[in-house]
């Protein structure tokens, strides 16, 4: 498994870049990315803490969820990860975190709502919010569940415009090219996230005008995006 | 004593993580730890500042709370920690904070209720405030009774399954198998304490589904507990 | 002026510990003090970055506010605190700040209600907020009228027993037996505040039970005093 | 263009300036600054990480917008900077950032209202937030049809006693007399943003007494100022 090591390293920093940008406590979170082939995907292991983590301390599986090369368990969260990457063909990362303003929205059973331009040049529309789990989900295979309402909430969403979710009563979820642009919208979720509560707080609820949304979110994204050095 | 010194540095240790985790202001906030025989409580000192505070400051007291080794006097919440120790046979360390969002939630007098599955990992259940004190109590042998109060609210809960509490109108007592168990539960429950203020803002203050928050709590406690590495 | 040195290094300390705590941003906010003979008070120069303070600029004034013993100008509130050293005759120093969750409060217009054990332990009742100031009183010698309404909401309150107030549509001032406790009854004061407004936000606004009030004050204050170290 | 080169400093260091004061997060905000002549502008290239980010790369522009000194891009606010410069005859420097209080207010559509003296002291009354703008101005030259509603709301406005704006949806502008002054009342605003905030929801929204706005406006500010050193 060495020509994973690269692999291996990108999802440690991505890891660490939690801890960097205030998104975890303790345990807390997880980052996952998936090789070319998609046939294995690197994730944190189970319950240790960031300061004793290293890059070889990722944990590999194959894309059905058997570890193939460690001696530590991966985190609790792999098969909801690998329910992402199995049905979001053009992801290559993912990010779960319990980071509290996006928290906060997931345990309201909200989508947030789209309220200014911060928002639209990251995702295109509200960060929805998945139904609540049934017993028989929450019973059951829990955590591949949890992926499946995630994918069920996308049906009619392009997960390539709207790159994150909240899970109801639970957390975020957020996803990219890579490990990296997944924690980078991960922070900038959490950002929204605060933003919109205290927006709505001060009597302002409502979605913002879609001109801008489109004109915010296509000026950084497709083919005529202009923001940043090309 | 000497054969205490190890209880000692695990209750300064924890003393330093109340810093570190930002839970204390100035000289407040104290933890406690018991040793094996339940015979001594090793405490911090009452009102020394934490960049002063060495190990072989913590105090001695017997299960009474009479000082048995220390030229310096005992947290002045003493009587308060040892009536948890006698009354929870299971805990060994204690935590008493005046932490921001644990202490608004106590000052409102209300039980900090379970809103998502970060709340479930840690608490079964929401998290109890106390009675109001009467009185008597508070002109009597008011740190004592502060502990009888806590107690009472646990007739009917298991303090191993909620291991924490409001005091009404003052702050958060956590508790733990140690003093660094009892430190990271103040830090989640302050967490916890946070996220639900703004959930409860956003129009969601009803307790979440319990099947969730008993997949949650028993997926890392009991006997059928998969999370972390083992 | 040199025997003043002793107090021109207190005041300079008190100065930057409102750095440490976070009560201030740029050049707002300033400590002072006054000498045993209450003869020269000491006081940060106005508008002088805290980057760049060093305890020789201290400007030392007398009781009527001439400059004695500086090139530099004093801080522009020195009239205010000049009031507060004659009509208090037993505070040796005075801070001032617009630090943001009392100055919110005084924004309000509202008192700081006694809400928990916190403010109990500090502040013998609520926090007060002076009555709005007329057109005449800020048209005229505004800052010694500044000091004047502080007087007068003092009428009938100790200033030993709520060392502190805040100044209506303006922010907090505090006092103490010298600049440093001054200092540590602002960063007091500034949890309180911050408290109080989300203790108040969760429904609770009615003042705390007085018997706990007056246990936990007198705990920490006056004759049967029994916190910390003796 | 090697007589820019105290400017391209002066940009890059209120460019750093935001990221020390905690108004950006990644990429985003931008600094601008003009020259004597008024013939060019100096701005932050676009999408480039503060990290990385140096003096030469901050970009030069003539007046009309042209790149004339840079293998970088400007901007992607360049144009709404330019019609500033262009309008408001007397501003050095012009600060564009996504500072959370600041642009919750934005996203709101309202107007930060004066309510207290620390407001006062830099805003002679409510900082303004722009109207909405239209398909059009969207669709078409819109980061300079951004600068144009700015405009427009300055009709009756004096921008050298209000040196700051909300673009509605999106977030602040401020200006002053040269970038690093421009970054100062941006710091300043976010913090008023954040106190009239929590101000408002303790049921004070009113704007505060208009002679006291005076007061504390003009003693920092105009001929008759007395505030600082001189």
């Amino acid at each position: 498994m060495t020509h994973l090591n690269a692999l291996k390293q990108q999802v440690y920093d991505a890891n660490m870049g939690l801890v960097k940008h205030g998104l975890v406590l303790f345990t807390w979170g997880n980052v996952s990315g998936i090789d070319d082939n998609r046939e294995f995907m690197v994730i944190k292991p189970s319950g240790v803490s960031y300061d004793a983590l290293k890059p070889a301390d990722m944990v590999v599986v194959d894309i059905e969820g058997k570890v193939v090369d460690s001696r530590l368990k991966p985190s609790s969260d792999t098969a909801t990860h690998l329910v992402l990457y199995r049905s979001f063909e053009n992801i290559g990362g993912v990010v779960h975190t319990h980071a509290k303003w996006s928290t906060i929205w997931a345990q309201a059973g909200l989508d947030i709502p789209a309220l200014g331009t911060t928002h639209a040049d990251y995702f295109y529309g509200a960060v929805p919010c998945t139904r609540p789990m049934t017993a028989g989900e929450i019973g059951g295979a829990y955590e591949e569940e949890t992926g499946n309402v995630i994918v069920e909430r996308f049906k009619e969403t392009d997960p390539m415009q709207v790159p994150g979710v909240l899970v109801h009563s639970h957390g975020p979820f957020t996803w990219g090219a890579d490990p990296q642009e997944a924690l980078h919208r991960a922070v900038v979720m959490e950002y929204l996230a605060e933003m919109a509560y205290h927006t709505i707080a001060l009597g302002q609820d409502k979605a913002m005008d879609q001109v801008l949304l489109d004109r915010h979110f296509l000026r950084k994204h497709g083919p005529g995006a202009y923001y940043g050095q090309k």
